[in-house]
């Protein structure tokens, strides 16, 4: 859900971040513009869509309900439930007939980004996707200068299994593996325009 | 989440249909072999990602969390959640590169599919997945007899948009521009075939 601001140019993603996010630290504002990766990934799905040059999504915060209660004349109130491990990545969609699906991690390190922010059910999921010939990336975030990179599933993938040695990638290999992302307004994070360059030409 | 029994073969789905799903009706068990339309759904969807058919997920259900309690030592806890509305149909997934989309609905009517089951927001994203060139469709059952029918998204959208004269789809019109699913143990559901066969070939 998100709102469309009276101008019809600006796009505000509203996923109430804040409270679902609370547990995983997500919901801290970062540097310029006080917006989450979620965020700014939110607001470009939004200019996407309305824009009709893709339908991503977020998927929603996977939740074990246990309790429900139905008062007369108002909504069903859930009142006890835990948040479930996701079985998937947390976006996928459609661009142009082709299948997207990706994840999104930030870190506040400067010069690596660690592997634990993956778990291994998701790089199961990737596996998945890219043996079902879907595009599958990772949009990594630098917060303190934020940088988003485009790494590909399967260099995160290899380097995951592979961390006998390493438990993170280097920015170095980021930035030589990776696409950066440039930043801007609509959409603030034009992931598919790298998406296109560098699955489809 | 999904349970896969000792020997291997089963498939069992358990996606706490009967807590998440009790506002619309669809915990009540069917005919046959007392599965809902989403358990069968589920079931296959799990035989394909086993089977590396394709890799097909339900979204989780969007829950709109107001209130969460952190106990020490014991995982979060939410107190206070509410249902919210879908902004996309409940399947989609990756099927040999190709971007899959559906949505799947069950009536108790025996001659007749009332289009109240979709909402506007559902056509919207159907008409939006269509743009892009997805493998859009939705899996309707008569549950008295059991018969499942795959129907295209175009089509679908064409009736729900010209209701003036018929407020469902008559079950001949269905079974004239549906296809029948057959029904098996290993998928129970067989919609790839369908759709392999429809859209692909």
């Amino acid at each position: 859900m998100a709102i469309r601001y009276p101008n019809g140019k600006k796009y505000a993603a509203v996923q109430s971040a804040s409270v679902q996010k609370s547990k995983s630290n997500k919901s801290i504002t970062y540097s310029n513009r006080g917006m989450t990766l979620e965020d700014d990934i939110n607001q470009s799905n939004l200019y996407y869509l309305d824009t009709a040059i893709a339908v991503i999504h977020k998927k929603p915060t996977p939740v074990q309900i246990v309790d429900v209660h139905y008062p007369k004349r108002s909504a069903a109130v859930i009142k006890e439930a835990y948040f479930k491990q996701a079985s998937t990545t947390d976006y996928n969609g459609v661009y142009k007939g082709h299948y997207i699906d990706f994840e999104a991690k930030e870190t506040k390190n400067k010069t690596s980004f660690p592997l634990k922010n993956f778990h291994d059910h998701q790089i199961t999921h990737m596996k998945q996707v890219l043996s079902q010939k879907g595009i599958c990336f990772v949009l990594l975030r630098f917060s303190l200068t934020d940088e988003v990179y485009l790494i590909d599933a399967a260099f995160l993938i290899d380097a995951y299994e592979d961390q006998t040695e390493r438990k993170s990638l280097s920015k170095q290999t980021i930035e030589t593996n990776g696409y950066l992302i440039s930043l801007g307004l609509a959409p603030r994070l034009d992931y598919l325009s790298i998406v296109q360059k560098v699955y489809l030409t």
